[in-house]
């Protein structure tokens, strides 16, 4: 381990050297960069510098080892670029106030961890105070992808980006020569689109879970023979990353041959960007029905005894709900279920970054944030291309629904759709991501809702007025005495 | 108006006389008790006392008009009780402000507006470093309930209630001489039960509005004939408030002689509670996704824009998905599953309730919160007795569901409920609180759910980790490597 250098000989620094911290320095080396890195307990730096030592040694990059926080800050070029890779919360707080003191105006503090985007708004005005440039930055993809090529989400000032672009987009997945990064707005601009990124991964996951429960139940169909129709289905308009990825969970088998799938407890767990998704949703008011839903399903497949309570109460023997199918028939139904659900919660999805952007007073390009989600991240998915040329065609798109080319894929698969819902319902199994998104779609084009009527009981109960349909104005009845109408 | 009076002469003050303050202020003098009336601007004071002065005569209670909050506070008899009501948020902490220096150790703040619990929490902590008691109350029943007897839901201190509870007692509704007036539990209780109360508020009134739709756009019902449906539904287990104002709503003319609903804007407006409640449910982990439904419904409706879009590209004739039912038959089964569903939705909030209880430390008794939601709130309902024998049977009840009347509720309905969520899919009617309770209760119910095939994913691409049907432990498979298992 180097001590004390004599002059700054890093471009870039990052402290925190768990498992993403470590990938991620690792993958900055290999691109050429000279990067110093720390760790509270220096311990993971000696570990990695004798594992990874010559990382980078082919491209001119290198992994600059540092004991104290004062070494480390003082290995950096500046303006300084510090990476900081810590647990989420008060480890990020606990690390900046350690920072902040060593670092010199202009100096640029990189948030990669998974903060909540309002922390970041926080800790961003915090730093502007001394002078600093505060960054936080989505980074998607795991372990893997933080090694390998991960999807980054950057947020900060466009000055800050100026220095940190260049060696961010060099690590980055490519698609077709272009990076999956980019800055992708101001403030919390990086983690709030992370934030909407994790939500739509939650209603990805849950729709597959849908379909490969269906499959199973309804059309009878063994793990293994699910995991050819999704092998199937990645060939086609589905191509993504989960996809294939569920083919090979539902091709494998555990030790003892049992289908793992069989074998894995049936209660999902959460890391709480799926709930942050939807508490924001609702402060905006964008309906992102099926990340809630997504979200919802994940709590109640954790309710253990009321799970149990209620299997023992309404237990039904396999054949009671036997819903008679056309195998063939029902499994393409399902995947264009599959897909219309999922172009509404991608519809969703952008919405909510839409409805944040304005919100915050960020800038930001739907488009390229689809496009930086191509590769390296987990929903990375063929289709994503397709919301790139959405937004690119029409920037200040009212929804992606009604593009032509998404459009017509809700159109083509809209009757089958249905059926799986139905089919679903009178089989009872339980599709709140497919309900919901159908609910969602249907009530979106219906010519007239029953809010109506919800607005007619709310100025009922609590006189809390309504608008009418053939003239302008705020009205109230009074309906405890002569009914009459009054314009307020 | 009286002028600073010798002696206390009032044995409760009300500040704050916009209308709900002001008819809850005529109910304490109706009830006998002398009450201390101010607003910070004198004039209402005046109006309330020109126009109701006489309030209470008869029962020995009275309005005491003040000017000033010195002269307020000195009107009131020690251990002092001041019910505020003003509108929740920076209003209510300007009032507390201006209270406390004027206060004595002992004496009760009382907030009786829709304030965010986390903020009564906050609050009652602040009051009491100056050795006063802070009551977060939940009100409900609106206009016409203060002032002929709401339901009351108060929170903070028992010794707080000794004081308070006879006064608000006497005032609340009465169902079979008791009074819908508890002390649900302690510190910010009363505004949490509240917040569930409105949120269960919103999916009541989403699944009415779903049922009314399914009469009208696949059983063919004009309004006048569905408001006899809800007339007669109103006869049975659906008994309610909301059921019987439903079907005065629908069996109204405007002045042009059109049906009522017809003529209001189908934007359904909110004020932020149900939005509340979802998101605490978030953070507690308790899926009430009827709610969630209810209001993320509401936030489409008035999504304009989008509707307008969406209803263009995705246009349907009337006729185009005509779905034929048996109209008897089918206006049956919209009963049953709006039973069913409103039952789920019940189960959901009060899970809510439970986990924030215990969350908070707060000890309520969900039993009594169901009594006093028997008259005067809005969601009153005749099945509410039967959630309080159901908590009085097993307090530590597991979910309302299993509980044997709505158990076989449900079962009795559940055949019906399946048929309608099949059928609105097939007709293109939007029921996302249909479906997603149905969802809810077939999830509860199911032996295995596909969350364990987003556990399989969540290692696969995470690490997360899983745990086995068969042995304890934590583990995770190589996904990337040999594909074997080891324990964590």
């Amino acid at each position: 381990m180097e001590s004390n250098p004599p002059a700054p000989s890093a471009t870039i620094g990052l402290t925190g050297l768990a498992v993403m911290g470590r990938n991620l320095a690792r993958n900055i080396a290999r691109h050429g960069h000279a990067i110093a890195v720390h760790n509270r307990t220096t311990a993971r730096t000696t570990s990695l510098l004798e594992e990874h030592g010559d990382e980078g040694a082919d491209s001119g990059g290198r992994l600059i080892g540092t004991e104290s926080l004062e070494e480390f800050v003082a290995a950096i070029e500046k303006p300084r670029v510090v990476l900081v890779m810590v647990k989420a919360g008060e480890g990020t707080d606990a690390v900046i106030d350690d920072l902040v003191p060593l670092l010199e105006e202009g100096d640029i503090v990189v948030d990669c961890g998974n903060a909540h985007f309002t922390d970041t708004i926080r800790r961003t005005e915090q730093l502007e105070a001394h002078g600093l440039h505060f960054v936080g930055t989505g980074v998607s993809g795991g372990e893997e992808g933080a090694l390998n090529g991960p999807s980054i989400m950057v947020g900060g000032s466009d000055r800050a980006y100026e220095r940190l672009g260049p060696i961010m987009e060099s690590i980055a997945a490519h698609v077709d020569g272009e990076p999956c990064c980019a800055h992708v707005g101001e403030g919390g601009a990086g983690h709030f689109v992370k934030m909407v990124h994790n939500g739509i991964e939650y209603a990805d996951m849950q729709l597959i879970a849908e379909s490969y429960d269906l499959l199973r139940s309804v059309a009878g169909l063994e793990p293994a023979a699910i995991a050819d129709v999704f092998e199937e289905w990645n060939k086609g308009e589905l191509e993504s990353f989960l996809i294939q990825m569920t083919a090979d969970v539902l091709r494998h088998t555990d030790a003892g041959g049992h289908p793992f799938v069989d074998v894995v407890q049936d209660a999902a767990e959460q890391k709480g960007t799926g709930r942050w998704t939807v508490q924001s949703a609702l402060d905006l008011g964008v309906p992102i029905t099926g990340i809630a839903e997504a979200t919802f399903a994940r709590s109640l497949s954790g309710h253990t005894a009321q799970r149990a309570a209620a299997r023992t109460m309404f237990s039904t023997s396999p054949d009671e709900q036997r819903v008679e199918v056309d195998r063939d028939t029902f499994v393409d139904q399902v995947r264009a279920a599959l897909y219309a659900s999922k172009v509404v919660a991608y519809a969703q999805g952008f919405d909510q970054v839409a409805a944040g952007a304005e919100e915050h007073g960020w800038d930001v390009d739907l488009g390229q944030v689809a496009k930086i989600w191509r590769d390296g991240c987990i929903i990375r998915a063929r289709f994503l291309g397709r919301i790139t040329e959405a937004y690119t065609d029409e920037p200040d798109l009212t929804t992606l629904l009604t593009t032509p080319f998404f459009a017509e894929a809700v159109q083509d698969g809209v009757d089958a759709w249905r059926e799986v819902v139905a089919t679903a319902a009178r089989a009872g199994v339980p599709v709140p991501a497919f309900g919901s998104s159908l609910s969602y779609f249907d009530g979106l084009r219906r010519e007239r809702l029953p809010a109506a009527l919800i607005q007619a009981l709310r100025d009922n109960f609590g006189a809390h007025t309504y608008q009418r349909v053939d003239r302008p104005g705020t009205f109230h009845t009074a309906w405890a005495g002569d009914l009459s109408e009054s314009e307020q």
